[in-house]
């Protein structure tokens, strides 16, 4: 593969290399790469700003990851974040800290991640930075979407007896993870075995190519359902449960028989000798979105395709429990994804 | 001093901890730090968005560079691209990848650089994230702001004779950096020693904690003058010159006799061996503005505190020069800060 020196275009000429294939397609984008800032016009709706910082070694390991999804799953969490508020994501800045190990090739693969994420999605790249690194890729994303006045979404919003939904499956994401891991140890044991994935791909790609639920926010709308809080599980359904509960001034019950599980991930699970309702609260990444709805609209939900309803909101002083499947109470404790633990 | 390992306070509480302290202050923020999104209100105004990545060891060195000054720095040069806009900065994003050799007492330094720079400047901090780094520290800022409409002023508007200004001096900031490097080699070969920097003070402070022209952007809104070009000066004067020649598609010539110098600036070049003008070409961190203008607004321009005329705009055929006290014509070329080469 052809290895090209970042050097060779310095760095006004490398941003206008990754930048000048995109194209800007929303009307709110009014002027983007190549100037101090972006412009962005508003009139009518709220303006909506979430940003990740992801660092190698910490977030991602490129022994197992392709840069191209390492890009777009960048761009992803970032989407995911404003779909968490009830909004459309619609411009994202992107900062890259790259070190000398990187050659222009591999920030193209990045680039035509995050590229292949924003024409899916129906976003515009408007800036961003580009900076040599001492060690290893960071990688920056701020992403600006909008939302309908009104129709934001907060964390705060619950109500006891408040239904609880959460779309898709939980713990694939986290078991992809542990597959990785493992293969990784396998192959760094002996470098000349193939790895074995036979029959994985979905907790792979919820590992590696996660998407934002642009769908479930579309048929909400569709329904006319407004939830009264909302969140993307990005670091397991215990921690996210608690913040809505800490925000909105509830307790929960969730049910132990209700929660979303695939069958890849409850198969790797045992393979691994792992609890799949420990990786389904603590395993995170799985960029789901978890909401409450008012019991009005019981109905509608029932129906809505790709989301469960898992338990209900209680009173505070209940305090937050997963219902086991013997009708035992646990009590919800967040050991979520934490990088400073 | 008293040291508090971060692990103490995890992810959730040291946010909590280090932005509990920050108010919000404009009524364009409806939704600050807490949700998966910062929720913005601007009907009437255009959006500006810029971000900057800094890297310990590319953009700072803390050998020298006090955590205080540093957060505020962080916060101050994105202000600045706003300022550059001809915009109003309102909001910013702050986010940390923060390795264990950093304290909770560490942390709260840089954000009380970030508070100071956000009260003077009229900012809210409005989200971010933080997470543990494998090696030094990273700082992610992204800033909002306003601009009004039709008086965003952009790097691709000057025409042929329009003045060139700049605010403040050239090259001082650069200096101090020197000056600082100077003293950083002196003492690690002899630990003993206490730097020098008696009659410095001005050239230290444009290094460590400078200062985004506000004021300059207020005085030209009173004087009803919009420029037909602007950028801050973060790279150096001959490659902002570039960019503005570049996108207008004009060329310039700028004079050597109208470069305005500091005289502690000079005084520290003379002592280096440095051509101050070198300094000024090529220095950068100055964020001072860089501006063209109509010769129509030539009697308003004079006025100007703080503001000085160093040349005009030409055809492009004329190419960018810069004419020497003797006559001479200098080719302007880009040797401006670039972490990529």
């Amino acid at each position: 593969m052809q290895r090209t020196e970042i050097s060779t275009l310095g760095e006004f000429g490398l941003i206008k290399h990754l930048t000048e294939k995109f194209k800007i397609t929303n009307p709110s984008t009014v002027k983007g790469v190549g100037d101090d800032a972006a412009v962005l016009h508003y009139p009518d709706k709220e303006v909506l700003v979430t940003t990740d910082l992801l660092l190698e070694g910490i977030h991602f390991d490129l022994v197992y990851t392709p840069l191209k999804h390492l890009g777009y799953k960048a761009a992803i969490v970032n989407f995911s974040d404003i779909y968490a508020m009830n909004g459309q994501p619609k411009q994202i800045t992107v900062s890259l800290g790259i070190s000398q190990r990187f050659s222009v090739e591999d920030l193209e693969q990045i680039y035509e991640g995050i590229s292949t994420a924003c024409q899916l999605y129906g976003v515009d790249l408007v800036g961003g930075d580009t900076s040599a690194s001492l060690t290893g890729l960071t990688i920056s994303i701020t992403c600006i979407g909008e939302g309908a006045k009104g129709k934001i979404v907060y964390r705060n919003g619950a109500k006891t007896n408040d239904l609880i939904c959460v779309s898709g499956d939980l713990g694939s994401a986290y078991m992809g993870l542990q597959l990785l891991e493992r293969e990784k140890i396998v192959f760094e044991a002996d470098p000349g075995t193939q790895p074995d994935f036979e029959g994985k791909d979905y907790i792979l790609q919820r590992q590696l190519k996660p998407e934002a639920r642009k769908d479930i926010i579309q048929k909400l709308a569709e329904k006319e359902i407004i939830p009264t809080a909302m969140m993307d599980i990005s670091d397991g359904l215990s921690s996210e449960l608690m913040h809505i509960c800490s925000q909105s001034n509830t307790g929960c019950r969730i049910y132990e028989d209700k929660l979303p599980i695939n069958i890849q991930a409850a198969m790797m699970a045992e393979e691994l000798n792992i609890s799949i309702v420990t990786a389904i609260l603590n395993g995170g990444e799985d960029y789901e979105l978890l909401f409450t709805a008012s019991l009005e609209d019981y109905e509608k939900i029932v129906t809505l395709e790709g989301v469960g309803i898992i338990g209900h909101m209680t009173k505070p002083e209940l305090g937050l429990h997963l219902i086991g499947r013997e009708g035992e109470e646990i009590e919800l404790r967040a050991q979520g994804w934490n990088s400073l633990k």
